[in-house]
């Protein structure tokens, strides 16, 4: 009965992207019988899957779509499955032997936590170039580069006093999953099982994973694979419309280190998506400058393919996203060119720390893209910005922009040159951990926030707020300041003392 | 003339929820003696009714309905206005008696402001709620609790220079009314009676009254009641669909103290809103997880009546709004099991301080819910979350929010800590007043801001920006180590001093 | 073929606003031969302004349109534009002698920066107001106040050390461009020409311009002319409704210093836009109260023609826009009542300072309005208040806000009294510059930031958190603190020093 209702459910949608699916959209019996329980005990999750295109087309249809409207990417897709919608068993059961978490559930081998891999089966493009993410190594990136690990343990660690100082302990796995490894995503494992009595079957044995829930967008998958496609394409709906939207990106880029979403929101684009974008079409495969939105969200410019009013490829679509970034300008201290490897552990500056550039700001040559990738990743975001603006408008953009680095990047040699002093001077101490001194909290403050949001409002041509008075050039230049008359304060004390 | 064209109007609203109104919406005699006038005088508040709900259909219709849908609590409704639709003068004459600022208005007695006792004419059970809603004591739990006081003081006070310190005089009643009082409610007094020459009728006597206006959730009445339904049910559409809206909540819980709004529309669930709300059905009764909505809004959690797709009830309406909540996350100084009684100006630390705990972090026990109540509203708060995650999700989730309130409570111990030895050492005086110093401010920054934040940022499954950089632990970490820098450098000071 | 494309696809348009255009809409040859090839050069620019208003509506059918409806201003529109709609010629090709980029192009004289003249052709009555705008002076009234070049140059001027000193060079003419001139306007000019070879045409010849792209709403423009109308009404569609919702005014009135657009987010009437305004109508003119719209944007306060239900106009429209504000909340260190002159560089203080106050609070009068325009600008402002609002609402918002001028001023008062110590006592240097040094930027921020954000939530009625913990009084009383706590920590220095 309950299995009629489902079906007939699913029958009376009315569709969007003119996907026609009728009473007979062929779920598998496996997600039928998944369904049979599961739309009562997580109706939410049912629900949100019912109104996705995954629950409304069959494989067999989605590919007869050719061209750059079509979704499915792997060329090999299993014939088991190309009759039915994709529904719960597809995913949840798929490699299961690959998967650390399967566990018989109903009579079937269910994992609860769905890879990249598993989404491979049909995406398998996007899987690829998501793999050379920088995003998709977000857990290595900062969990094995010992230097990042002092910066979050001065941060997260637990406190005390220990006579006239503050000390840290580490911070303790919940706390670590719930802030850095929200967004970098946790390391997955499965350490033991539990049974818990269900309302709808009684007694069920389920595993234990450690660093759940997580969909940070380089998680460790229990498949050894990397990142979470939910992350964005959030479960279970997995909406390119949503993905497309700018609040997505927010969910990790909000804040003062990375604060893209504010930025975009007060700028000239940011403006027309917030005014305007109720009538624009986030569905449209590929998607059409001047048709379907009329400025760009964040996906417009990092990752969505884009093709012109005459159909011409603008751009290509891309989940390695920094693929048109000739700047990496989240500061390292220093903005510098893009990594050339995704996994970032592996650079090394001149003085042998992990990082893409000196104290000084010599780059790490080696590690980092060279010139001409720059240049080619320079023309392939302007591919974009030219369906609007013309040349000179698009070359004084890209001018200021790379003279805010070089300036942005002055202002932190000074910094950086200050701070060298108080820590020859003894009035910090770099050595066991360069991050964790009141004064060199306030050094992080101009490279980590202020250089940033500079850097941010300059790429999205909204310098006037953020690039001067919210967390701009106002506040780098006070904390520029502070830096040195805390230096000041504390050399004239010595000499006072001296006397 | 007008009178016909009103009701006309009337006649051709196509509605919205199916109800059915026409030319022969029966407005009483009185309200439509006041449209006769008011529509012309103020007609954005005539729209803004005719677009309501309570414009659309009568007492009598509305009592038709039954069950989970019905709005309408109170058992006894006054048989004189079964048959009207709820207009001007149904509220704005109710109980003439017990309204201070009731007057004689063309031969109406009218009041001003409509309390919750007005509206408990239909709304009774809401009422009854929302009195035992902390909320509704918005105002003596700030004005009647001395440490509080010295705390407002210390923020909306006059200040002067006396010597080399910085003193405050009491805030003025126009400043209070605009601060913390706009949110909290002011205290309504009626001190006199003016003439005022009005275009449509004259010289006309009003009522003055001291702390108009204001539409705080804890505003005294004069009827002597506390509250007012205005606060989220934006008069004159009382629109359930605008007080479902996160944007309601956040005009109250947007500061660094309570970032409740900002901490949201970065979570996973605020993405979800945000991209996909235009789809939803804010006005639903009862609410359908997953039909009419697929991620959580602050009502959803906190309020509303929720059924799942069977039409289960979920969660029961409570205008009480804590009880599913067992952790008070807001700082006084420390996060705290929620207090017993709405009437917080009771509870007395074990060091008789009016807080819930002492500055050593012990809770007043007595005063505050224990386990077994917390036990009862976590689960309650559980049933939502697990309609669309599964129990490791919603365990795991639960577990690092708990975790996060002990370790920004162990934070808040070492703040106090340090804070402790400034006022012991005489760096600082605690007595006059803890939080009107420099130092105090930054003291006061850990635990008013930094682990508030993070515990909003916790709860909401946020903690990648709010958690770590955005007044979050980051800047919790940073006020500590300023605080210890502060201290250690006025100590080398006296001791040179001493030399 | 192409041309004929564009009119069909002109043809098929399903319009807004009931204007009916036409597979005939007749296009100029000019314009026509712009699309040609400009629709795939710059489609995102062709179908931006195919949506638009202008490209759907002759001169001569918007002329018919009478009384408060008409959109065009202007007395006299030259007769050969009447029977085509407004396309890239018509604005591009306007007033060619003026325009110092005016250049050869495909045949036609071409210029590339359209000026409030050229908007002028048809609306005259709006540029003329807007040249009376404070904003159409912003570019001089900043580059042309020798006080606010040295502000300038101490947040964005390049820094060195020297010694134990940081200096400042001028900034760059690029991070000008993209700093306080992004919102202010750039000066353009044209230095230089260059030749590019394009896609469509092969070899081109351009003029080089300096401060390009800019549209901030004080540009300089190049036939001499001041401001942008596409700061507002962004290019190519140039939609009323877009530059009715807040979002444009986001665009520079979101930071610390004028955060206009947090407030209006947090308050009351932002709620109400944020949760209702999908179903209002942004593009009716006039726009009548409380059928259009519910509660007010920045433009129903500060620009557009109002009227309501009634057809009795409540607000003239007025692109002077300051022109109901009695005050400037803006702190130049104080708020003072508005300029009588847009143009402020006339402006001198008692002290011969370029400010409209001194910095003991003694407003400049000559230079700014008095009392009685006060109480005009004011009942102005007033008039559309009381379409929702009674008087006494209205009398109550406003005896607050004032009381708010006075008592943050007598707070800058107290600031201004600690730094002119400081300065006094030689611990910083008010002559060389006032505003660059680590103290001076401490005193910055109580006028520039919290005393600002007090002011701004105060009269849009938002006190709750931007009035106290957003950057409001708790920020203001901390950073008066800090100052005191600075001066007292140098002063007992020098003493222990002199011992």
């Amino acid at each position: 009965m309950i299995r009629v209702g489902i079906l007939f459910c699913l029958g009376i949608f009315i569709l969007q992207n003119g996907i026609a699916a009728g009473a007979d959209s062929p779920v598998s019996e496996a997600t039928t019988e998944c369904i049979d329980c599961h739309a009562s005990v997580h109706p939410g999750i049912v629900q949100d899957w019912q109104h996705s295109r995954h629950a409304k087309i069959t494989l067999h249809d989605a590919l007869q779509i050719d061209g750059p409207a079509r979704k499915i990417s792997s060329k090999n897709v299993p014939e088991n499955l190309k009759n039915f919608v994709v529904g719960c068993a597809e995913c949840h059961t798929a490699n299961p032997k690959t998967h650390a978490d399967t566990f018989e559930h109903n009579g079937y081998d269910i994992h609860v936590v769905v890879s990249p891999i598993d989404c491979s089966t049909c995406h398998a493009q996007e899987t690829e170039q998501y793999s050379q993410n920088i995003m998709a190594h977000a857990y290595d990136n900062l969990a094995a580069n010992p230097l990042y690990q002092k910066l979050e343990r001065s941060i997260n660690g637990s406190k005390k006093r220990n006579k006239d100082k503050i000390v840290y302990e580490a911070a303790n796995a919940a706390t670590k999953a719930e802030t850095c490894y929200y967004c970098h995503g946790t390391k997955l494992k499965v350490i033991g099982s539990e049974t818990r009595d269900t309302e709808a079957a009684g007694e069920l044995e389920f595993p234990v994973i450690e660093g759940w829930p997580n969909q940070g967008v380089g998680r460790v998958n229990l498949d050894g694979s990397l990142g979470s496609c939910a992350a964005c394409h959030t479960r279970h709906a997995f909406s390119i419309e949503m993905a497309r939207k700018p609040y997505t990106c927010k969910e990790c880029h909000v804040g003062p280190d990375v604060p893209a979403f504010k930025v975009y929101a007060a700028s000239k684009h940011g403006n027309i998506f917030s005014a305007m974008h109720k009538s624009w079409d986030f569905s449209a495969v590929p998607w059409t400058i001047g048709k379907d939105f009329t400025a760009p969200t964040c996906a417009v410019c990092h990752v969505s393919l884009l093709v012109n009013t005459d159909e011409e490829v603008i751009s290509e679509r891309s989940h390695q996203m920094n693929n048109r970034l000739p700047w990496r300008i989240f500061g390292l201290v220093y903005a510098h060119p893009h990594p050339l490897s995704p996994d970032t552990t592996i650079i090394r500056n001149k003085n042998a720390l992990p990082l893409p550039t000196t104290l000084e700001g010599e780059i790490a040559v080696e590690y980092l893209i060279d010139e001409k990738e720059s240049d080619a990743r320079r023309k392939a975001m302007q591919a974009a910005c030219l369906n609007c603006h013309d040349t000179s408008w698009v070359k004084g953009h890209w001018q200021r922009f790379e003279n805010t680095i070089r300036e942005t990047n002055g202002n932190i040699r000074l910094a950086n040159d200050i701070m060298g002093d108080i820590w020859r001077d003894g009035f910090a101490d770099f050595k066991t951990n360069p991050f964790d001194e009141a004064i060199e909290k306030k050094w992080t403050d101009t490279w980590q926030f202020y250089a940033n949001t500079i850097r941010f409002a300059s790429a999205m041509g909204c310098g006037g707020d953020y690039g001067v008075y919210a967390d701009g050039r106002y506040q780098l230049t006070q904390a520029l300041l502070e830096l040195n008359d805390w230096l000041n304060l504390r050399k004239k004390l010595d000499t006072s003392a001296d006397k």
